[in-house]
């Protein structure tokens, strides 16, 4: 059973009852009514030791990169992120691997102008559990059920080197000393595109971030939206050193299927493309158009006019 | 190093500097202005297997025993839950074992309607961390700081047996069938004192809830205060079945010393003694008056006129 499948099932049975919830499971973040003008949006993601990251990840980047998948979730619904708390589990106190491990937090709790509020410390094996809260004004809150038929679909920034950086840590591919230096840095310190979701947010029709991998995310999206998708392939910015070092099939399968890019995806209704781009040029944000939105609710993966199959599709718990 | 220490040292070394962030940590819940009458409360609260509960508690016990600590820290603070976050780290899916688990958590939500609004689902050793979320009018949130000197120290329901379940499980006592049921419930399905909270912030100075044990937590509340406390293990509710199992001595310690109990300990200005303790009698909350704060600093707990002393101070991790 798929990790998808498990939240929706369990963790659903209960339906909404409180008025003050204006989305509950299934997207980025839960919205909940604040005031007349805006949502709080709520996220909660777990980082397991071994699973989300190697064993053997520096306590700053742990940090680092638990805060940055929470404010990625913020990001996709268009949020500001405003508080964190931090549950940390951890076999053993250890000052200073939790000083850099706080450090690692703080870097961007700082850069985004975010409180830690509180959390729990307790022992067991190393894992950390972020809960982020964010405001949004009611009206421009990114849904993934958003999309609407001819809607294009863009993803910001480059896609496939945090995937790289795993390959190669397993051996399955070799890169230049400053190659993996540079993927060990996409890997361990993702940069969530709080910014970016701001900006779209005042154009975009949906949006998700990207954790399990562009395909699984856009496949997240196309079925909330009860749509399907065609993709090029040659559009996707896929990090130019991975089809150096792995071929340009072997690239696009790596960054279609690979996840920890936490870029945003999101659809734009054509009315609204060159307001967006300008935007977006203009606050030094790249983002690329990758395909658009139809009533197939089918996946398509092309290269030109080649269509193209993919078995994996992306980073799944427990499959 | 202990458990609070490790906290405080750590996670409050970036300063408070948002506006909205009217308590950060340091509580037992963060408080967010949401509107000019409202706080939003905020709490985190981990429970991992084989540390804060039996590795063979049943599930719904876990599910149950999850929501219940993260809704007593509300309590604490005289709020009313809301709305709850999930992550749940797992060794594999069972469907019979999230049955369970999913249905000890909707058993408190539908009981205090709260709405499970998210949540995550990662592969790994077992462990459970809640955000829970509440609200409280502005001006009625209650502290741990905010006891003064003459106050009168009360605590709800009874005390010390979950204690003694877990005495029991390690086979340090011998319990009939009968109490041993009683006390694996006490144990496992604690009940969060939220009714309790919501009375006692018309009319009490400051609160806590008892998760490290009675004498820590009074301890936490004092040093916030600023103040001493004087105690008599006479006043103290312990649960009846301590006593005849344990006599009198091990019995009080016991109460003074294990955790798990989520009862509130609380702080009432003489003036309002008569019209709290006839409100919470009409509500049919049991409380009991179990000393007095004082300018001293200390934490004096006597039997009568005979002073008592006591190495262990609650349950701390690390320690």
């Amino acid at each position: 059973m798929k990790e998808f499948e498990v939240i929706k099932e369990f963790f659903t049975a209960q339906p909404v009852n409180r008025k003050d919830v204006a989305m509950g499971i299934g997207d980025d973040c839960a919205l909940i009514h604040a005031s007349d003008h805006k949502y709080i949006a709520i996220t909660t993601d777990t980082l397991v030791s071994g699973v989300h990251f190697p064993e053997d990840t520096p306590a700053r980047a742990i940090g680092h990169k638990a805060v940055s998948v929470n404010l990625s979730d913020l990001a996709a619904m268009g949020a500001e992120p405003c508080w964190i708390s931090v549950a940390i589990t951890l076999p053993s106190v250890d000052s200073e691997w939790l000083a850099e491990f706080t450090a690692g937090i703080f870097e961007l709790t700082e850069y985004f102008n975010v409180q830690l509020i509180g959390g729990d410390t307790t022992s067991g094996p190393l894992s950390v559990t972020i809960t982020a809260q964010g405001t949004v004004p009611k009206g421009k809150a990114l849904c993934r059920h958003g999309a609407t038929n001819g809607d294009w679909v863009y993803v910001t920034g480059e896609i496939g080197e945090a995937g790289l950086a795993l390959q190669a840590l397993r051996e399955q591919v070799v890169l230049s000393p400053r190659e993996m230096q540079h993927a060990m840095e996409a890997l361990n310190y993702p940069k969530p595109q709080v910014l970016a979701g701001q900006i779209i947010r005042e154009y975009a029709s949906s949006a998700i971030d990207i954790s399990d991998g562009l395909l699984a995310d856009v496949t997240h999206l196309c079925r909330a939206s009860t749509l399907g998708v065609n993709i090029d392939v040659n559009d996707i910015p896929i990090a130019p050193v991975l089809i150096d070092r792995l071929g340009e099939e072997d690239a696009a399968r790596l960054a279609l299927t690979a996840g920890d890019d936490y870029q945003l995806i999101f659809t734009v209704p054509d009315t609204n493309r060159v307001a967006l781009e300008t935007e977006l040029n203009h606050a030094n944000i790249k983002t690329s158009c990758i395909g658009q939105m139809n009533t197939s609710q089918e996946i398509n993966i092309s290269r030109g006019d080649k269509l193209l199959s993919f078995a994996e599709s992306g980073f799944e718990h427990f499959s």
